[in-house]
Protein backbone atom coordinates (compact mmCIF):
# COMPACT_ATOMS: atom_id res chain seq x y z
CA UNK A 1 0.00 0.00 0.00
CA UNK A 2 1.11 3.58 -0.97
CA UNK A 3 1.13 5.80 1.77
CA UNK A 4 2.00 9.39 3.17
CA UNK A 5 3.05 10.42 7.05
CA UNK A 6 1.06 13.70 7.68
CA UNK A 7 2.45 15.05 10.85
CA UNK A 8 -0.35 18.09 12.65
CA UNK A 9 1.55 20.99 14.37
CA UNK A 10 0.06 21.02 17.55
CA UNK A 11 0.45 25.17 18.32
CA UNK A 12 -1.90 27.36 18.15
CA UNK A 13 -3.33 28.74 14.86
CA UNK A 14 -3.54 25.32 13.03
CA UNK A 15 -6.96 24.27 11.14
CA UNK A 16 -6.93 20.66 13.05
CA UNK A 17 -10.76 20.54 11.15
CA UNK A 18 -9.21 21.39 7.57
CA UNK A 19 -6.44 19.22 7.85
CA UNK A 20 -8.77 16.25 9.10
CA UNK A 21 -10.99 17.26 6.56
CA UNK A 22 -8.30 16.46 3.83
CA UNK A 23 -7.44 13.26 5.72
CA UNK A 24 -10.53 12.22 5.10
CA UNK A 25 -10.55 12.53 1.38
CA UNK A 26 -7.23 11.38 0.67
CA UNK A 27 -7.68 7.94 2.41
CA UNK A 28 -10.99 7.75 0.70
CA UNK A 29 -9.01 7.19 -2.82
CA UNK A 30 -7.12 4.65 -0.96
CA UNK A 31 -3.97 6.10 -0.16
CA UNK A 32 -2.22 5.15 3.22
CA UNK A 33 -1.96 7.83 5.59
CA UNK A 34 -0.29 7.79 8.90
CA UNK A 35 -0.59 10.75 11.18
CA UNK A 36 1.24 12.12 13.99
CA UNK A 37 -0.02 15.56 16.00
CA UNK A 38 1.77 18.19 18.11
CA UNK A 39 0.67 18.57 21.61
CA UNK A 40 2.27 21.96 22.32
CA UNK A 41 -0.94 24.32 22.89
CA UNK A 42 -3.12 21.59 24.57
CA UNK A 43 -0.03 20.31 26.97
CA UNK A 44 0.46 24.44 27.36
CA UNK A 45 -3.02 25.07 28.25
CA UNK A 46 -3.74 22.07 30.61
CA UNK A 47 -0.41 23.41 32.39
CA UNK A 48 -1.84 26.83 33.01
CA UNK A 49 -4.91 25.13 34.61
CA UNK A 50 -3.10 23.08 37.20
CA UNK A 51 -0.39 25.80 37.33
CA UNK A 52 2.71 24.17 36.17
CA UNK A 53 4.90 27.23 34.79
CA UNK A 54 5.88 25.75 31.05
CA UNK A 55 9.83 25.84 30.41
CA UNK A 56 11.71 25.10 27.43
CA UNK A 57 15.08 23.93 27.10
CA UNK A 58 17.88 24.64 24.63
CA UNK A 59 20.49 22.35 23.44
CA UNK A 60 24.01 23.85 22.92
CA UNK A 61 23.26 23.07 19.23
CA UNK A 62 20.01 25.35 19.07
CA UNK A 63 17.33 22.32 19.37
CA UNK A 64 14.22 24.03 21.62
CA UNK A 65 12.32 21.36 23.62
CA UNK A 66 9.30 21.54 26.06
CA UNK A 67 11.00 20.83 29.66
CA UNK A 68 9.18 17.93 31.10
CA UNK A 69 10.07 17.26 34.70
CA UNK A 70 8.50 14.77 37.15
CA UNK A 71 5.50 17.16 38.00
CA UNK A 72 4.79 17.86 33.83
CA UNK A 73 4.97 14.65 32.65
CA UNK A 74 1.31 13.74 33.57
CA UNK A 75 0.34 16.74 32.66
CA UNK A 76 2.20 16.19 29.47
CA UNK A 77 0.99 12.34 28.73
CA UNK A 78 -2.81 13.58 29.80
CA UNK A 79 -2.84 16.28 27.07
CA UNK A 80 -0.72 14.03 24.56
CA UNK A 81 -2.24 11.05 24.28
CA UNK A 82 -5.52 12.33 26.29
CA UNK A 83 -6.50 15.45 24.96
CA UNK A 84 -4.90 16.31 21.70
CA UNK A 85 -5.12 12.67 20.74
CA UNK A 86 -8.82 12.26 21.13
CA UNK A 87 -9.64 15.36 20.23
CA UNK A 88 -8.54 14.41 16.34
CA UNK A 89 -10.13 10.69 16.49
CA UNK A 90 -13.15 12.50 17.28
CA UNK A 91 -12.60 15.07 14.36
CA UNK A 92 -11.95 12.39 12.10
CA UNK A 93 -14.82 9.56 13.01
CA UNK A 94 -17.03 12.96 12.86
CA UNK A 95 -16.17 13.04 9.05
CA UNK A 96 -16.32 9.27 8.31
CA UNK A 97 -12.50 8.33 8.69
CA UNK A 98 -11.71 4.92 10.91
CA UNK A 99 -9.14 6.76 12.75
CA UNK A 100 -7.33 4.71 15.91
CA UNK A 101 -5.49 6.96 18.44
CA UNK A 102 -2.32 5.20 19.97
CA UNK A 103 0.38 6.78 21.78
CA UNK A 104 4.03 5.64 21.03
CA UNK A 105 3.80 3.49 24.37
CA UNK A 106 1.31 1.23 23.16
CA UNK A 107 2.21 -1.79 21.46
CA UNK A 108 6.12 -0.60 21.96
CA UNK A 109 4.86 1.22 19.03
CA UNK A 110 7.98 4.08 19.82
CA UNK A 111 10.69 2.84 21.75
CA UNK A 112 12.81 5.47 23.18
CA UNK A 113 15.63 6.09 25.59
CA UNK A 114 15.88 8.77 27.90
CA UNK A 115 18.11 11.51 28.27
CA UNK A 116 19.01 11.06 31.66
CA UNK A 117 21.68 14.12 31.31
CA UNK A 118 21.13 16.95 29.15
CA UNK A 119 22.87 19.69 28.20
CA UNK A 120 21.41 23.12 28.03
CA UNK A 121 21.94 26.68 27.61
CA UNK A 122 20.96 29.01 29.76
CA UNK A 123 21.44 33.15 29.67
CA UNK A 124 24.50 31.68 27.62
CA UNK A 125 25.54 29.50 30.37
CA UNK A 126 25.67 25.93 29.81
CA UNK A 127 24.21 23.36 32.43
CA UNK A 128 22.88 19.54 32.62
CA UNK A 129 19.72 18.59 33.46
CA UNK A 130 18.68 15.55 35.07
CA UNK A 131 15.45 15.33 35.54
CA UNK A 132 14.08 15.81 32.47
CA UNK A 133 11.42 12.42 30.75
CA UNK A 134 12.44 13.19 27.11
CA UNK A 135 13.53 10.35 24.69
CA UNK A 136 15.56 9.73 22.14
CA UNK A 137 13.89 7.64 19.47
CA UNK A 138 15.74 4.32 19.20
CA UNK A 139 12.32 2.14 16.58
CA UNK A 140 9.24 1.72 15.93
CA UNK A 141 6.93 -0.89 15.51
CA UNK A 142 6.20 -0.72 11.50
CA UNK A 143 4.35 -4.09 11.96
CA UNK A 144 1.43 -3.20 14.17
CA UNK A 145 1.13 0.30 11.58
CA UNK A 146 0.67 -1.89 9.13
CA UNK A 147 -1.60 -4.49 10.49
CA UNK A 148 -4.04 -1.62 11.52
CA UNK A 149 -3.83 0.43 7.96
CA UNK A 150 -4.12 -3.54 5.91
CA UNK A 151 -7.38 -3.36 8.57
CA UNK A 152 -8.16 0.19 7.27
CA UNK A 153 -7.68 2.06 10.04
CA UNK A 154 -5.80 5.70 9.75
CA UNK A 155 -3.48 5.57 12.49
CA UNK A 156 -2.87 8.99 14.82
CA UNK A 157 0.05 8.84 16.93
CA UNK A 158 0.81 10.87 20.13
CA UNK A 159 4.36 12.02 20.33
CA UNK A 160 5.25 9.74 23.89
CA UNK A 161 7.50 7.19 23.43
CA UNK A 162 8.01 3.98 25.78
CA UNK A 163 11.33 4.17 27.58
CA UNK A 164 13.91 1.33 28.25
CA UNK A 165 12.10 1.10 32.01
CA UNK A 166 8.68 1.32 30.83
CA UNK A 167 8.35 4.80 31.62
CA UNK A 168 6.58 7.44 28.98
CA UNK A 169 8.91 10.07 27.33
CA UNK A 170 8.37 12.80 25.57
CA UNK A 171 9.54 12.61 21.94
CA UNK A 172 8.92 15.58 19.26
CA UNK A 173 6.17 14.97 17.32
CA UNK A 174 8.11 15.58 13.62
CA UNK A 175 11.21 13.60 14.53
CA UNK A 176 8.11 10.76 14.95
CA UNK A 177 7.11 11.48 11.90
CA UNK A 178 10.07 11.16 10.21
CA UNK A 179 11.34 7.75 11.75
CA UNK A 180 7.63 6.65 11.08
CA UNK A 181 7.86 7.31 7.36
CA UNK A 182 11.25 5.67 6.98
CA UNK A 183 10.20 2.83 8.77
CA UNK A 184 7.10 2.09 6.49
CA UNK A 185 8.72 3.20 3.32
CA UNK A 186 6.08 6.23 2.35
CA UNK A 187 6.63 8.32 -0.39
CA UNK A 188 5.82 11.58 1.25
CA UNK A 189 6.14 12.89 4.89
CA UNK A 190 4.32 16.46 5.24
CA UNK A 191 4.63 18.42 8.24
CA UNK A 192 1.79 20.78 8.51
CA UNK A 193 2.77 23.93 11.05
CA UNK A 194 1.17 27.59 11.53
CA UNK A 195 4.85 28.84 9.60
CA UNK A 196 4.31 28.58 5.61
CA UNK A 197 7.55 27.30 5.15
CA UNK A 198 11.32 27.04 5.66
CA UNK A 199 11.84 31.13 5.12
CA UNK A 200 15.23 32.24 3.40
CA UNK A 201 15.00 35.06 5.85
CA UNK A 202 12.93 34.64 9.48
CA UNK A 203 9.99 36.18 10.08
CA UNK A 204 9.52 37.71 6.60
CA UNK A 205 6.66 35.11 4.58
CA UNK A 206 7.62 36.68 1.38
CA UNK A 207 10.93 34.81 1.93
CA UNK A 208 9.48 31.48 1.84
CA UNK A 209 11.93 28.89 0.20
CA UNK A 210 10.15 26.86 -2.33
CA UNK A 211 12.60 24.28 -3.19
CA UNK A 212 15.63 22.34 -1.56
CA UNK A 213 16.72 20.03 -3.45
CA UNK A 214 18.65 17.17 -1.58
CA UNK A 215 22.02 18.06 -1.80
CA UNK A 216 21.22 21.44 -0.47
CA UNK A 217 19.90 20.36 2.53
CA UNK A 218 22.77 21.67 4.76
CA UNK A 219 22.17 25.12 3.45
CA UNK A 220 18.59 25.31 4.37
CA UNK A 221 19.74 24.20 7.83
CA UNK A 222 22.05 27.48 7.89
CA UNK A 223 18.69 29.61 7.34
CA UNK A 224 16.38 27.71 10.28
CA UNK A 225 15.34 29.39 13.18
CA UNK A 226 13.93 27.99 16.48
CA UNK A 227 11.19 25.32 16.28
CA UNK A 228 11.94 25.13 12.05
CA UNK A 229 15.52 23.59 13.32
CA UNK A 230 13.52 20.63 14.37
CA UNK A 231 11.58 20.59 11.25
CA UNK A 232 15.13 20.39 9.26
CA UNK A 233 15.96 17.55 11.48
CA UNK A 234 13.35 15.73 10.76
CA UNK A 235 13.43 16.28 7.09
CA UNK A 236 17.25 14.99 6.84
CA UNK A 237 16.43 11.70 8.83
CA UNK A 238 13.57 11.25 6.82
CA UNK A 239 15.60 11.69 3.75
CA UNK A 240 18.56 9.42 5.23
CA UNK A 241 16.20 6.51 5.79
CA UNK A 242 14.87 6.62 1.73
CA UNK A 243 11.45 9.40 2.17
CA UNK A 244 11.46 10.67 -1.11
CA UNK A 245 10.20 14.14 -0.65
CA UNK A 246 9.31 16.11 2.60
CA UNK A 247 6.81 18.83 2.42
CA UNK A 248 7.03 21.59 5.14
CA UNK A 249 3.67 23.87 4.81
CA UNK A 250 0.72 25.73 6.22
CA UNK A 251 -1.82 24.95 8.43
CA UNK A 252 -3.88 27.51 8.41
CA UNK A 253 -4.62 27.92 5.48
CA UNK A 254 -7.68 25.84 3.41
CA UNK A 255 -7.45 22.66 2.33
CA UNK A 256 -3.75 22.72 3.95
CA UNK A 257 -3.07 18.97 3.48
CA UNK A 258 -3.56 18.67 -0.19
CA UNK A 259 -2.28 22.13 -0.87
CA UNK A 260 0.97 21.00 0.29
CA UNK A 261 0.61 17.74 -2.19
CA UNK A 262 -0.14 19.88 -4.64
CA UNK A 263 3.43 21.55 -3.87
CA UNK A 264 3.01 24.69 -1.62
CA UNK A 265 5.31 25.56 1.05
CA UNK A 266 8.71 23.86 1.00
CA UNK A 267 9.28 20.89 -0.92
CA UNK A 268 12.47 18.73 -0.06
CA UNK A 269 13.67 16.40 -3.19
CA UNK A 270 14.72 16.28 -6.38
CA UNK A 271 11.93 16.07 -8.32
CA UNK A 272 10.57 19.62 -8.47
CA UNK A 273 7.82 21.32 -9.15
CA UNK A 274 6.06 18.73 -7.68
CA UNK A 275 5.64 15.90 -9.94
CA UNK A 276 1.39 15.07 -10.89
CA UNK A 277 2.40 10.91 -10.79
CA UNK A 278 0.04 10.29 -7.68
CA UNK A 279 -3.02 11.12 -9.73
CA UNK A 280 -5.02 10.85 -7.06
CA UNK A 281 -3.80 14.58 -5.44
CA UNK A 282 -4.54 15.99 -8.39
CA UNK A 283 -8.10 14.53 -9.27
CA UNK A 284 -8.53 15.68 -5.56
CA UNK A 285 -7.35 19.05 -6.13
CA UNK A 286 -9.14 19.54 -9.38
CA UNK A 287 -12.61 18.29 -7.80
CA UNK A 288 -12.52 20.30 -5.29
CA UNK A 289 -11.07 24.02 -7.30
CA UNK A 290 -13.86 22.99 -9.29
CA UNK A 291 -16.56 23.12 -7.11
CA UNK A 292 -15.45 26.15 -5.58
CA UNK B 1 -8.35 -18.74 21.75
CA UNK B 2 -9.54 -19.02 25.39
CA UNK B 3 -9.87 -15.57 26.80
CA UNK B 4 -10.95 -13.76 29.77
CA UNK B 5 -11.94 -9.85 30.24
CA UNK B 6 -10.79 -8.20 33.85
CA UNK B 7 -11.68 -4.76 34.57
CA UNK B 8 -9.05 -2.99 37.15
CA UNK B 9 -11.44 -0.86 39.34
CA UNK B 10 -10.64 3.27 39.22
CA UNK B 11 -10.97 4.03 42.63
CA UNK B 12 -8.25 4.61 45.00
CA UNK B 13 -7.04 1.57 46.62
CA UNK B 14 -6.55 -0.78 44.17
CA UNK B 15 -3.32 -2.53 43.94
CA UNK B 16 -3.05 -1.55 40.13
CA UNK B 17 0.96 -3.32 40.19
CA UNK B 18 -0.57 -6.94 41.93
CA UNK B 19 -3.12 -6.77 39.29
CA UNK B 20 -0.93 -6.26 36.35
CA UNK B 21 1.71 -8.82 38.01
CA UNK B 22 -1.34 -11.44 37.61
CA UNK B 23 -2.14 -10.36 33.68
CA UNK B 24 1.66 -10.08 32.51
CA UNK B 25 1.97 -13.66 34.41
CA UNK B 26 -1.40 -15.28 32.98
CA UNK B 27 -1.13 -13.93 29.63
CA UNK B 28 2.02 -16.27 29.35
CA UNK B 29 0.14 -19.10 30.10
CA UNK B 30 -1.54 -18.59 26.17
CA UNK B 31 -4.37 -17.12 27.59
CA UNK B 32 -5.81 -13.89 25.84
CA UNK B 33 -6.95 -11.37 28.25
CA UNK B 34 -8.84 -7.87 27.89
CA UNK B 35 -8.37 -5.36 30.36
CA UNK B 36 -10.85 -2.89 31.24
CA UNK B 37 -9.78 -0.35 33.45
CA UNK B 38 -11.72 2.53 35.40
CA UNK B 39 -10.74 6.34 35.95
CA UNK B 40 -12.66 7.17 39.34
CA UNK B 41 -9.66 8.36 41.28
CA UNK B 42 -7.30 9.77 38.10
CA UNK B 43 -10.64 11.86 37.00
CA UNK B 44 -11.25 13.17 40.64
CA UNK B 45 -7.69 14.18 41.10
CA UNK B 46 -7.38 16.15 37.64
CA UNK B 47 -10.67 17.93 38.23
CA UNK B 48 -9.63 19.12 41.95
CA UNK B 49 -6.36 20.62 40.00
CA UNK B 50 -8.45 22.27 37.60
CA UNK B 51 -10.38 23.35 40.07
CA UNK B 52 -13.50 21.45 39.14
CA UNK B 53 -16.12 20.33 41.29
CA UNK B 54 -16.83 16.46 41.09
CA UNK B 55 -20.50 15.73 40.86
CA UNK B 56 -22.35 12.52 41.06
CA UNK B 57 -25.80 11.48 39.40
CA UNK B 58 -28.37 8.65 40.73
CA UNK B 59 -31.01 7.62 38.91
CA UNK B 60 -34.30 6.73 39.87
CA UNK B 61 -33.19 3.62 39.75
CA UNK B 62 -30.37 4.09 42.31
CA UNK B 63 -27.36 3.81 39.57
CA UNK B 64 -25.13 6.59 40.43
CA UNK B 65 -23.14 7.55 37.62
CA UNK B 66 -19.91 10.97 37.31
CA UNK B 67 -21.65 13.91 35.96
CA UNK B 68 -19.53 14.80 32.76
CA UNK B 69 -21.02 18.16 31.44
CA UNK B 70 -18.94 19.84 28.82
CA UNK B 71 -16.56 21.46 31.32
CA UNK B 72 -15.74 18.15 32.71
CA UNK B 73 -15.70 16.10 29.57
CA UNK B 74 -11.96 17.13 28.14
CA UNK B 75 -11.29 16.53 32.02
CA UNK B 76 -11.94 12.66 31.95
CA UNK B 77 -10.82 12.27 28.65
CA UNK B 78 -7.44 13.23 29.67
CA UNK B 79 -7.87 11.17 33.12
CA UNK B 80 -9.36 8.43 30.97
CA UNK B 81 -7.56 7.96 28.24
CA UNK B 82 -4.16 9.81 29.30
CA UNK B 83 -3.51 9.14 32.47
CA UNK B 84 -5.15 6.37 33.70
CA UNK B 85 -4.73 4.28 30.20
CA UNK B 86 -0.83 5.07 30.04
CA UNK B 87 -0.22 4.20 33.69
CA UNK B 88 -1.23 0.83 33.09
CA UNK B 89 0.45 0.44 29.84
CA UNK B 90 3.60 1.93 31.30
CA UNK B 91 3.25 -1.03 34.11
CA UNK B 92 2.36 -3.83 32.15
CA UNK B 93 4.90 -3.05 29.57
CA UNK B 94 7.51 -3.08 32.80
CA UNK B 95 6.22 -6.46 33.29
CA UNK B 96 7.15 -7.65 29.86
CA UNK B 97 3.41 -7.79 29.05
CA UNK B 98 2.54 -6.05 25.03
CA UNK B 99 -0.08 -3.49 26.02
CA UNK B 100 -1.78 -1.36 23.76
CA UNK B 101 -4.02 0.89 25.10
CA UNK B 102 -7.15 2.06 23.17
CA UNK B 103 -10.25 3.95 24.24
CA UNK B 104 -13.50 3.15 22.64
CA UNK B 105 -13.02 6.10 20.57
CA UNK B 106 -10.18 4.82 18.95
CA UNK B 107 -11.65 2.49 15.84
CA UNK B 108 -14.92 2.98 16.81
CA UNK B 109 -14.05 0.09 19.43
CA UNK B 110 -17.24 1.19 21.23
CA UNK B 111 -20.02 2.94 19.81
CA UNK B 112 -22.91 4.84 22.25
CA UNK B 113 -25.39 7.27 22.25
CA UNK B 114 -25.64 9.95 24.21
CA UNK B 115 -28.10 10.12 26.90
CA UNK B 116 -29.35 13.50 25.71
CA UNK B 117 -32.17 13.82 28.46
CA UNK B 118 -31.50 11.94 32.06
CA UNK B 119 -33.53 11.66 34.45
CA UNK B 120 -31.98 11.97 37.81
CA UNK B 121 -32.98 11.71 41.47
CA UNK B 122 -31.86 14.99 43.64
CA UNK B 123 -32.64 15.65 46.86
CA UNK B 124 -35.46 13.24 46.92
CA UNK B 125 -36.99 15.51 43.50
CA UNK B 126 -36.67 14.25 39.79
CA UNK B 127 -35.41 16.78 37.55
CA UNK B 128 -34.07 16.27 34.06
CA UNK B 129 -30.39 16.75 33.03
CA UNK B 130 -29.58 17.63 29.32
CA UNK B 131 -25.63 18.89 29.65
CA UNK B 132 -24.20 15.68 30.38
CA UNK B 133 -21.79 13.32 27.96
CA UNK B 134 -22.43 9.78 29.16
CA UNK B 135 -23.25 7.51 26.62
CA UNK B 136 -25.25 4.32 26.82
CA UNK B 137 -23.32 1.26 25.00
CA UNK B 138 -24.72 0.07 21.53
CA UNK B 139 -21.54 -2.08 20.17
CA UNK B 140 -18.58 -3.07 20.46
CA UNK B 141 -16.08 -3.71 17.64
CA UNK B 142 -14.83 -7.20 18.46
CA UNK B 143 -12.55 -7.48 15.28
CA UNK B 144 -10.06 -5.11 15.85
CA UNK B 145 -9.61 -6.72 19.48
CA UNK B 146 -9.28 -9.87 18.17
CA UNK B 147 -6.82 -8.57 15.51
CA UNK B 148 -4.51 -7.61 18.29
CA UNK B 149 -4.97 -10.40 20.45
CA UNK B 150 -4.17 -12.39 17.07
CA UNK B 151 -1.07 -10.33 16.98
CA UNK B 152 0.04 -10.94 20.42
CA UNK B 153 -0.81 -7.77 21.90
CA UNK B 154 -2.86 -7.14 25.60
CA UNK B 155 -5.53 -4.75 24.81
CA UNK B 156 -6.29 -1.96 27.24
CA UNK B 157 -9.52 -0.24 27.41
CA UNK B 158 -10.61 3.52 28.78
CA UNK B 159 -14.14 3.81 29.38
CA UNK B 160 -15.14 6.29 27.10
CA UNK B 161 -16.60 5.74 23.90
CA UNK B 162 -17.65 6.96 20.33
CA UNK B 163 -21.05 9.09 19.94
CA UNK B 164 -23.18 8.97 17.24
CA UNK B 165 -22.00 12.40 16.27
CA UNK B 166 -18.18 11.56 16.66
CA UNK B 167 -18.18 12.83 20.37
CA UNK B 168 -15.77 11.24 23.42
CA UNK B 169 -18.75 9.69 25.87
CA UNK B 170 -18.26 8.90 29.32
CA UNK B 171 -19.52 5.15 29.66
CA UNK B 172 -19.04 3.00 32.24
CA UNK B 173 -16.23 0.80 33.13
CA UNK B 174 -17.80 -2.48 34.56
CA UNK B 175 -20.19 -2.61 31.81
CA UNK B 176 -17.74 -2.04 29.01
CA UNK B 177 -16.33 -5.17 30.69
CA UNK B 178 -19.60 -6.94 30.36
CA UNK B 179 -19.91 -6.41 26.24
CA UNK B 180 -16.51 -6.97 25.31
CA UNK B 181 -16.90 -10.33 27.70
CA UNK B 182 -20.24 -11.08 25.49
CA UNK B 183 -18.99 -9.48 22.07
CA UNK B 184 -16.10 -11.79 21.99
CA UNK B 185 -17.45 -14.35 23.99
CA UNK B 186 -15.15 -14.62 26.74
CA UNK B 187 -15.39 -17.35 29.34
CA UNK B 188 -14.82 -15.21 32.74
CA UNK B 189 -15.06 -11.91 33.45
CA UNK B 190 -13.63 -10.69 36.27
CA UNK B 191 -14.42 -7.50 38.12
CA UNK B 192 -11.83 -5.92 40.26
CA UNK B 193 -12.15 -3.02 43.16
CA UNK B 194 -11.85 -1.70 46.15
CA UNK B 195 -14.64 -4.02 47.91
CA UNK B 196 -14.27 -8.21 48.40
CA UNK B 197 -17.61 -8.57 46.33
CA UNK B 198 -21.37 -8.65 47.03
CA UNK B 199 -21.99 -8.05 50.76
CA UNK B 200 -25.07 -9.40 52.39
CA UNK B 201 -25.41 -7.03 54.78
CA UNK B 202 -23.55 -3.98 53.40
CA UNK B 203 -21.13 -2.58 54.79
CA UNK B 204 -20.30 -5.81 56.78
CA UNK B 205 -17.01 -7.37 55.10
CA UNK B 206 -17.77 -10.52 56.79
CA UNK B 207 -21.37 -10.99 55.21
CA UNK B 208 -19.94 -11.98 51.67
CA UNK B 209 -21.58 -13.76 49.46
CA UNK B 210 -19.10 -16.49 48.05
CA UNK B 211 -21.71 -18.19 45.23
CA UNK B 212 -24.72 -16.40 43.20
CA UNK B 213 -26.18 -19.08 41.10
CA UNK B 214 -27.77 -17.40 37.75
CA UNK B 215 -31.12 -18.02 38.76
CA UNK B 216 -30.25 -16.23 42.21
CA UNK B 217 -29.22 -12.70 40.41
CA UNK B 218 -32.43 -10.95 41.47
CA UNK B 219 -32.10 -11.88 44.94
CA UNK B 220 -28.09 -11.02 44.84
CA UNK B 221 -29.87 -7.53 43.30
CA UNK B 222 -31.77 -6.70 46.18
CA UNK B 223 -29.18 -6.64 48.45
CA UNK B 224 -26.97 -4.07 46.27
CA UNK B 225 -26.04 -0.98 47.57
CA UNK B 226 -24.39 2.29 45.70
CA UNK B 227 -21.74 1.11 42.79
CA UNK B 228 -22.44 -2.71 43.76
CA UNK B 229 -25.64 -1.97 41.68
CA UNK B 230 -23.42 -0.97 38.64
CA UNK B 231 -21.57 -4.09 38.91
CA UNK B 232 -24.30 -6.31 39.58
CA UNK B 233 -25.95 -4.36 35.83
CA UNK B 234 -22.85 -5.50 34.15
CA UNK B 235 -23.01 -9.22 35.46
CA UNK B 236 -26.52 -9.71 34.21
CA UNK B 237 -25.63 -7.96 31.05
CA UNK B 238 -22.77 -10.52 31.04
CA UNK B 239 -25.07 -13.37 31.63
CA UNK B 240 -27.39 -12.30 29.03
CA UNK B 241 -25.03 -12.45 26.61
CA UNK B 242 -23.17 -16.11 27.14
CA UNK B 243 -20.74 -15.29 29.74
CA UNK B 244 -20.40 -18.69 31.98
CA UNK B 245 -18.82 -16.79 35.19
CA UNK B 246 -18.43 -13.45 36.45
CA UNK B 247 -16.51 -12.79 39.48
CA UNK B 248 -16.45 -9.72 41.81
CA UNK B 249 -13.03 -9.39 43.60
CA UNK B 250 -11.10 -7.58 46.04
CA UNK B 251 -7.64 -5.68 44.00
CA UNK B 252 -6.24 -4.84 47.40
CA UNK B 253 -5.36 -8.06 48.23
CA UNK B 254 -2.02 -9.93 46.67
CA UNK B 255 -2.51 -11.84 43.72
CA UNK B 256 -5.61 -10.23 43.07
CA UNK B 257 -6.99 -11.62 40.01
CA UNK B 258 -5.53 -14.90 40.73
CA UNK B 259 -6.84 -14.90 43.59
CA UNK B 260 -10.50 -14.12 42.33
CA UNK B 261 -10.15 -16.80 39.67
CA UNK B 262 -9.51 -19.44 42.31
CA UNK B 263 -12.77 -18.19 43.74
CA UNK B 264 -12.31 -15.39 45.89
CA UNK B 265 -15.09 -12.86 45.81
CA UNK B 266 -18.30 -13.12 45.17
CA UNK B 267 -18.45 -15.76 42.27
CA UNK B 268 -21.90 -15.48 39.70
CA UNK B 269 -22.42 -18.78 37.90
CA UNK B 270 -23.49 -22.35 37.96
CA UNK B 271 -20.40 -24.29 39.18
CA UNK B 272 -19.60 -23.21 42.46
CA UNK B 273 -16.90 -23.62 44.15
CA UNK B 274 -14.65 -23.03 40.71
CA UNK B 275 -13.60 -25.96 38.88
CA UNK B 276 -10.66 -26.90 38.35
CA UNK B 277 -10.82 -27.13 34.45
CA UNK B 278 -8.44 -23.85 33.64
CA UNK B 279 -5.36 -25.39 34.92
CA UNK B 280 -3.42 -22.91 34.04
CA UNK B 281 -4.89 -20.41 36.70
CA UNK B 282 -4.65 -23.68 39.08
CA UNK B 283 -0.98 -23.83 38.28
CA UNK B 284 0.35 -20.60 38.45
CA UNK B 285 -1.55 -20.31 41.66
CA UNK B 286 0.17 -23.59 43.22
CA UNK B 287 3.64 -22.18 42.02
CA UNK B 288 3.08 -18.87 43.49
CA UNK B 289 2.10 -20.58 46.67
CA UNK B 290 4.78 -23.01 47.19
CA UNK B 291 7.65 -20.23 46.79
CA UNK B 292 5.44 -17.93 48.89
Amino acid sequence: MELIVVKIGGAAGVDAEAVCADISAITRTGLGVIVVHGTSAAADALAARVGLEVQHLVSPSGHVSRYTNPEMLPIYVAAAAGQANKDLVSRLQRLGCNAIGLSGMDGRLLLAERKAALRVVENGRQRVVRDDYSGRLVSANGRLLRMLLDFGYVPVVAPLALGTGGEPLNVDGDRVAALLAGTLGASDLVILSNVPGLLASYPDEHTLVRHVPWDMLGVAELMAHGRMKKKLLAAREAWSAGVQRVILADARVPQPLQAALAGEGTVFGDTAPLPQEHRLYGSLVAADASSV
